[in-house]
């Protein structure tokens, strides 16, 4: 939505190869050209802007002094790699950012060889590139492996146990802290607090004289070797003791907007670095881009804007959000008991708990990411009494499995998930889709699962699991705005496991479990055209289930379908065991399930995504007239 | 197996509240008789009793001086809980841990009031304790929380997860960590090394003098608050600043078996203390029954013994057992193929690979109780073209079960999962019940799963999974032997996704996934006792579907019944889910699928739970035979 920005330098490299011939002043000056060219570009797509922007001097550093793809860069989350795809051949697609068809978001294995690990879940970095490493030292085609990392991704266990067991190794490994103080929220947690200390009224390293050969200004760690650095390094350069005490090098903090000094400290950790070096940088995020640093969220993730004002188009909204629709519902009931809390893991606004904490702020914990955490300490609460609500996204929640089952289900206890962006999401693609919890909680015991069809459902549901106090229940939800039903002013407590009939017919019936109701519906209009008559049925409950609904859907119709937003094993393989075991399919019912199917679907709008998937009124009654011997020709789609 | 001790002190005691009563000096005969019954006890049951006998005059000392059950004390995993179940009102009981309708081997909520959060996985304990700290906050009936956690499950993310947090909100806690440095293995990795230094050659702090009230001698934080000791602590005690960094008081390392010192330092705690507080004892596992002490793994878990001599009474062994068949097989190919490389976590012995490590040392990695990091970890080792084994349980599988999705099955990453502990384990029970992979892991896009009929089965899986190069593969495998076959000399690599046709038959058809064809093949012997024609298939593969043998099996019988052993969600569902999708059901097929129950099984014999879960000869029959409409009355069991 602007002209081009004027990059000479850019427009003359092809790969990070290209880097190798320029001069200091003239990479400087690329990074200039990549930071107007990364803004240009999201101001067409939307995206993860103030990440990327954070790295633009790291980025190009990076690539200049390493040699990618042999050496191995892994970007945490990978959500910050806009500039680094421009870099590595991908400039003429940059364009289609997030979009169907274009680029992905994130890192991708199968999008290039510059992104060597795949990313988009936090704090998974260290150990690939661990990984990587000791590939290298097995004699795999391997050069040093780099991991970039933000400060937020270190609250999470797993860069923990990496960083654990990297000290332990002791191969040599790069480990970028790209410290902006900022994930997607302002981090939480101890650690967080520990690294602003580490930098906090100090002044910033300066490596520079570095490059002019002055190698005694470098951290011991480098010179000397990872075995002699923790004797040596103490009091050499400031703080880091932490990652000391687990076996890295320190060497920082360092001003990570300041290409020279990263070049000097990165050319001289590839030329001397032994064992594992952790390089502390200082960034903004947001930085050069003054309305994404004006902003609170730093443009964490935009919609398409006008350069000049940094003004974003944001479609208008016809419903409200199903996740404000969740916080608004439970700020309600939080009002009246006051043993409701809610636990998040670092995504206040993603999941309505910035609302909620805004109006119960000592109600309120945001653990960081920190998933494992969040859930066995939701456990103790329901333990000790209170009605904790872990507000997780689907997708994440998978984090923290082993706790939803050994420390919630195993022990019964009260836990309220509230499941956001369950289902296909969107431009996020593949590695934020939200398809397996049906299939990894519904086999747990105990467990009640609920599916609003609309946001007013979604108020009801949560008064609902205000009230289960004899075991964890679930209520998973979509991504985005409700269908713009009128909205009840109280929720109503629906009787557990009981799905309600939307519309009686005859020959067949469709239960649907969530939001795909709208095209349950749309098929039974389409079936009535075609002289079959459809019962349409809401789930509502995906565990327990309806027996005395399946019971009468199967008995009174020649087919039954299901459909729901998730992958196989879920709702419609325990509605399909349910009936096996009834023997309800003995007597020739037809009985047919519509799930994701067995494959990850790239990222384009969330609705383009289930016409894939052929989740959709078309593909549902195709299904129906197939299981009927019937030609579905002219079935609209 | 042996007299009983003289326990004149310990017959006193019915609770806690009766130690309120004993001197310190009494307290300490007391610990000396508890130890004398935990070793009789476990002499006649089997258990963990190493864990158990490095936490008795810690257990004496935390319920002395705290008031259970109104402060929650949680032990992490909850294998060293023996002493703590005899004080505890469960001393009756004691000689019926682990055994079917007996004690569980772990904590328990549904046990005792006195287990207030019930473990068994590793590393949960210091969330637990921070959520009843937070529920206690919130005027909830709790008063202090006490977590009691090893330096072995120190490694594990969520430890730090729950320390960074706990740092964070500053709540009033006790850690008290529990370093023997020897969880079931050595443990490894920095932060044990680190643990280590800090006690190093310097003497234990000894705080017995707090008892006359030398006040002064605390450490700084227990009389100054929180807030200030940061600060003030550095120099006073030993070490420590890593807990601090992370915003914990830091006391120790104290003598963990001088109950002199462990009741001082807990009364100056208990009377004192603000914040978090991290007590680091020091404590010897299997201490003071001379042959623990003298056993390579400090009888971590053991038979039942004779008290005198420490002589295991082991049941002899027909066959090899499943774990060993896996280690050598794998290092078969090993020898020939130098991109074989083995992660564990943590479990070197219980998965093989202390045997596997032996040979080939620098191919084996033990990460520590860091799951999710070995699952990545190995994902970026398969990614830089090494074939890298992950040989973890099946229900600690689960806590990296994001790291499979998002770091394995999306990158379509060649990392071979070597699952043990799949199905029920018996004395273990329902937290180590491996009972969930077939459905988390058969939802997941482009995974082979396999999972052996027999201890032969599996020597050609690990050939079949050295071979699978385009994408993730699992092998399922049960704990304990085999079942006694003829082994071959090579392993044969099993065409993928292809079962077996086992037994020729006319009317029913049993498609037995694993180690449960025995039971199918018991069945169709009784069932042609009835005059019913059984086919038996062994299906192999979990994923991909034999599509072929699914077809054949429907389109020639009457019935078919899947048999796993695996939850609801898994195979039989798989299967249902493409019979319908084929037509298959529509014709008047009769399909039943057996599973494990939607309910958790306590723990007995293995074979004793799989009868409750109705996973044998006699189900399979009665099932078959009521989907025929006929009555089995007559059904062996």
């Amino acid at each position: 939505m602007s002209d081009r920005p004027h990059t000479p330098l850019l427009d003359r490299i092809d790969t990070p190869a290209d880097l190798k011939a320029l001069s200091d002043d003239e990479l400087s000056r690329l990074a200039h050209e990549l930071r107007q060219e990364t803004i240009s570009a999201v101001s067409e797509t939307g995206g993860h802007l103030g990440a990327s922007l954070g790295v633009v001097e790291m980025t190009v550093a990076i690539h200049a002094i390493f040699d990618t793809p042999r050496d191995k860069l892994v970007w945490d989350v990978g959500h910050q790699t806009y500039p680094h795809k421009i870099l590595t051949g991908r400039r003429d697609r940059i364009r289609t950012l997030r979009q169907g068809g274009g680029l992905s978001g994130f890192t991708k294995r199968s999008e290039s060889e510059y992104d060597p690990f795949g990313a988009a879940h936090s704090s998974t970095s260290i150990s690939a590139a661990l990984g990587f490493a000791a590939g290298r030292d097995f004699g795999m085609e391997t050069g040093d492996a780099i991991a970039v990392i933000g400060d937020g991704a270190m609250s999470a266990g797993m860069a923990y146990e990496a960083l654990n067991n990297a000290g332990h190794l002791g191969k040599r490994l790069v480990v970028i802290l790209n410290d902006n103080e900022m994930s997607i929220a302002p981090p939480v947690g101890a650690m967080s607090r520990y690294l602003s200390r580490l930098y906090a009224g100090k002044p910033l390293q300066d490596f520079r004289s570095l490059a002019k050969g002055a190698v005694s200004l470098l951290p011991p760690p480098f010179r000397e070797g990872a075995e002699r650095a923790k004797h040596l390094v103490k009091g050499m350069v400031v703080g880091g003791t932490l990652f000391e005490e687990l076996g890295f090098s320190y060497a920082g903090p360092i001003d990570g907007h300041d290409i020279h000094a990263l070049l000097a400290v990165l050319r001289a950790v590839k030329a001397r670095a032994h064992g594992p070096v952790l390089l502390h940088t200082i960034t903004k995020k947001g930085k050069g881009y003054a309305p994404a640093e004006a902003s609170a969220d730093k443009y964490h993730g935009v919609s398409k804007f006008d350069v000049p004002s940094g003004k974003q188009f944001k479609a208008k909204s016809n419903a409200p959000a199903y996740t404000k629709v969740f916080a608004d519902s439970l700020i309600h009931h939080a009002e009246k008991d006051r043993r409701i809390c809610a636990v998040t893991a670092a995504m206040p606004s993603g999941t309505g708990l910035d609302v909620f904490g805004k109006r119960f702020p000592s109600r309120t914990f945001d653990v960081g990411i920190a998933e494992q955490h969040a859930v066995t300490f939701c456990g103790a609460l329901a333990a000790s009494g209170m009605k904790p609500f872990c507000a997780i996204y689907s997708t994440f929640l998978q984090r923290a499995y082993d706790q939803v089952v050994h420390d919630i289900a195993l022990q019964n206890l009260p836990v309220r998930f509230a499941i956001d962006r369950a289902g296909l999401v969107g431009a996020d693609g593949a590695t934020h889709a939200g398809s397996f919890d049906l299939a990894y909680l519904g086999n747990l015991p105990g467990f009640t699962i609920m599916a609003p069809a609309d946001e007013a459902e979604l108020r009801h549901m949560v008064a609902t699991a205000v009230t289960i106090n004899d075991g964890p229940s679930a209520i998973r939800f979509p991504r985005g705005e409700g269908v713009g039903v009128e909205m009840p002013e109280e929720g109503e407590v629906l009787p557990i496991g009981k799905g309600r009939i939307i519309r009686e017919g005859g020959r067949v019936a469709i239960l649907s479990l969530g939001p795909r109701l709208a095209e349950a519906l749309k098929a039974a209009e389409d079936l009535e055209t075609r002289g079959l008559s459809a019962t349409v049925a809401d789930a509502r409950f995906a565990k327990p289930l309806d027996e005395d609904l399946l019971a009468r859907l199967a008995r009174d119709h020649e087919v039954l379908v299901t459909v729901e937003e998730g992958a196989i094993g879920g709702f419609g393989s325990h509605v399909a065991q349910r009936l096996l075991e009834g023997g309800f399919l003995d007597g020739g019912l037809k009985f047919r399930s519509l799930t994701l199917p067995d494959r990850f679907i790239d990222q384009d709008s969330a609705s383009a995504m289930y016409e894939e998937a052929g989740l959709n009124a078309g593909n549902i009654v195709r299904t129906i007239m197939g299981a009927l011997g019937m030609s579905s020709i002219a079935a609209s789609s």
